[in-house]
């Protein structure tokens, strides 16, 4: 059984997401989060969060609804759309590329009349009854909503980035006119996904972090730095190579100084909220492939079972001047030498496709068979659960009192009092909590607790005034007593 | 010149909040939040999640689009809708309510039949032309998008909660069949409002914290409590009266237990975002008011200038028998002795208002003139900003390398070196910020700097090593140092 099934199953049988609405036949393309799931996601997002802010990024929040002005300066109203193809026999719809590559194609195709030749001269078929497909149709991606009371019609938005492009000049001036200056934003984002699949990896309304990092165009240079991981890169032309990406060395492969940069970065935050680099590539997309704004574009694919799948695209844009063009205002800084229109280098973070890829590299099974989430500590939804052994002599009392002091320091501990100790263990495993504290008889004597790690299943006793004193994550004895057996 | 006034210009000048898509002529109803409004917001949030935390609420998050048959079975398909006018002879459009009190009429008027009969009667007159308005129609508040390839046509929400009330089975499973249970959801939902109007205070699209409490149909008991505060009441019937809202006492007044105890619970995170509870008031929704969901509601209510406003609603709700009836699906859960079907009681915040409302009531101007946001230290943008007096003798270096060192501590703290000292002090109090960090010639000497704070502007010296180890914010020395004039 793959771990993308095996973690779907969990994540629905323990609260972390599932299809929506499905008391109504559901939606395909919604996902819920749930109890688990928001506070996983909620970590992996201030993780992100913390990331930028050390970097100086400025966060602003822009409405989803876009009038459609600001969609045609973008060329997305034009644009942004995917070859579809319809089954004449049994109706199934399917992205070009999708039925391409199931008949063992793969061809990057860009225009109807392009897909139709194509089709007329090579044998591909429907994927779902064999029919063969002789046809393409463009698709446009983005929800219209028709008039209904504004003065034209509105959208959903893509992408949230159009909404720091058309804000530029107040951003700036907010940052007193310097350059580089990072804006982020994190919000929903939505596309009308022809063919949703794969719970959390093809939505029609995804949650992105995107960042967008004005730099000179003559430099697009952000700092100097030094490469703190080993990186599988795959460039458009040449060969595959494993290195580290460092502001000098590695500018021959990329177009920038910031583009390494921002590359060497996301990798440094998708290792902390948990996922295993050694399963991350950094592949520079093929030239005819990239999106109508991109010039240059790294996508970062995170391995999941056989596949690999985009979980953040750094772009190489150049938006400011379609929006200078079409609005009519400037959208240009004055620097000391001259008056520049800035580029705009563009970590773009797909959270929910984040979020399942950390679930996944975080799965284990036990010897026994039972299921681990081994989550670093600083993303888990509970940092700690409190047990009474068992609910008499008083250790229940004990427990709830202590648990209730406790959650005063961290609101994010759990109590359980139902089941075996074994099973309660279990229960917290599941989920990816990396302390259990238990209290037993020996509580009663010395006041002390066991502390159980989730990875390795040690149990060490703490006394319980430290525990509340010192709280649990961070603290430096809890630390001590399971290295190296801590999570990371 | 009214506060509403000078916070919308202070929030746009500063980077709070600003219209949204202004380079496009914009649209109304639509407001971005800058880079200072992300920051107060998210802490607004922070605390109210934080408090819905320690009353053992659980978090969700379902998507914004919502199939037809979700909102089929709330009635919102049906009846959630304004009376609206459209002048017959300039063509603006209000909500009935806003040109009948315009004329000096209060009714509360609910039919299309009834509108027409009443302007056929009354005297009523376009706000903007005074031409008189002689009929209304019905305008649906909700957005629509026509099925693009789904089922059938899909909606944005106009709330959360429905998100919640369709997956209760799931939910309460997770929560062990357990009642009472609080289920919170912070996001975004969307009315076509006729006429938006004020900035924030009347959105297309704004933010929620919705948190739905399953209780006992019976009792719907929450928990027994004491009361917090004096709190401003309007009931429904009888005069108001300024009282305690206590689990018994105040029983007689409100329809249960649970919406007393999430009365007194609302008043205390308004308390602790910065709302002056002396400047709210708890107002009972007269029954023909009622919007069609609910039995009996409570609005809470800031006063902003010479208006109150909404800022929360808790309604006592009975949403899961629709759902159970037009699904299918059971919603009942076994207790005990019987067998029933859940009551609901939801607080419902209006995060936009609050935030507008924490601003204004935090808004003051200085015998000199300068302005000060006087925000509580928990929800100011920024925690301390750090200054070099001069640019020279190394005091910037200083500075700097002090900066950083904090910084890392901290993430919300702020350099400025450019302008005189005052300028500095003052940009800062206008955006709220509580300590501002000055290195000085004395700092050469021995390693003290001025911590100055906002609302008394008092100096007091310390050392730097020991503001980087303790921090700002929660710091006993700093709060010691400016008790009683520290901010709450």
């Amino acid at each position: 059984m793959k771990v993308y099934d095996q973690v779907v199953e969990l994540a629905k049988r323990r609260g972390f997401f599932w299809p929506s609405f499905s008391i109504y036949g559901g939606e395909s393309g919604l996902y819920d989060y749930g109890p688990l799931g928001v506070l996983l996601r909620d970590n992996i997002v201030r993780i992100w969060k913390e990331s930028y802010l050390a970097d100086d990024a400025i966060f602003i929040d822009t409405p989803v609804i876009v009038p459609a002005s600001v969609f045609r300066a973008s060329g997305h109203l034009d644009k942004f759309a995917d070859l579809a193809t319809e089954c004449s026999k049994c109706h199934n719809r399917q992205k070009l590329e999708t039925v391409l590559e199931a008949s063992g194609f793969h061809n990057i195709i860009k225009t109807v009349p392009e897909a139709n030749e194509f089709l007329a001269n090579n044998v591909v078929k429907c994927i779902v009854c064999g029919n063969r497909i002789t046809s393409a149709t463009e698709f446009k991606l983005m929800f219209r909503m028709p008039s209904q009371g504004s003065v034209g019609d509105l959208y959903l938005r893509p992408e949230t980035a159009q909404g720091i492009f058309v804000n530029f000049k107040l951003l700036n001036n907010f940052y007193r006119n310097r350059l580089p200056m990072a804006v982020a934003q994190l919000g929903k984002g939505f596309r009308n996904e022809i063919s949703p699949r794969q719970s959390l990896i093809r939505l029609k309304e995804f949650s992105q972090g995107e960042v967008e990092v004005f730099v000179d165009p003559q430099k697009k240079f952000w700092k100097d730095f030094t490469g703190s991981h080993r990186l599988n890169l795959l460039p458009r032309s040449g060969a595959p190579v494993t290195a580290e990406v460092t502001s000098s060395e590695a500018f021959p492969l990329m177009s920038s100084n910031s583009m390494s940069y921002f590359i060497d970065k996301t990798a440094s935050i998708l290792r902390d909220v948990g996922i295993n680099l050694d399963s991350v590539r950094f592949r520079q997309v093929p030239l005819n492939d990239l999106a109508h704004y991109s010039s240059d574009t790294w996508d970062v694919e995170v391995r999941i079972d056989d596949d690999w799948v985009e979980v953040v695209g750094i772009a190489d844009r150049n938006d400011l001047a379609n929006h200078e063009k079409s609005s009519g205002e400037t959208m240009s800084v004055k620097m000391e030498d001259r008056t520049i229109t800035p580029s705009i280098i563009e970590p773009s973070y797909g959270i929910d496709r984040i979020f399942i890829s950390v679930m996944i590299h975080s799965f284990r099974t036990r010897e026994n068979g039972f299921k681990v989430l081994s989550l670093p500590e600083s993303v888990s939804p509970y940092h700690a659960a409190v047990f009474p052994l068992v609910n008499k002599d008083g250790l229940d009392k004990l427990a709830e009192s202590f648990f209730a002091s406790l959650r005063k320091k961290d609101p994010y501990v759990v109590y359980d009092q139902s089941g075996s100790i074994g099973r309660r263990y279990a229960r917290q495993d599941e989920i990816g909590t990396p302390y259990c504290i238990t209290f037993d008889s020996q509580t009663l004597q010395d006041s002390t607790v066991t502390v159980r790690e989730r990875d390795s299943a040690k149990q060490v006793r703490f006394r319980t005034d430290d525990l509340v004193s010192a709280g649990i994550i961070g603290n430096p004895a809890i630390r001590d007593a399971f290295r190296p057996s801590v999570p990371q």
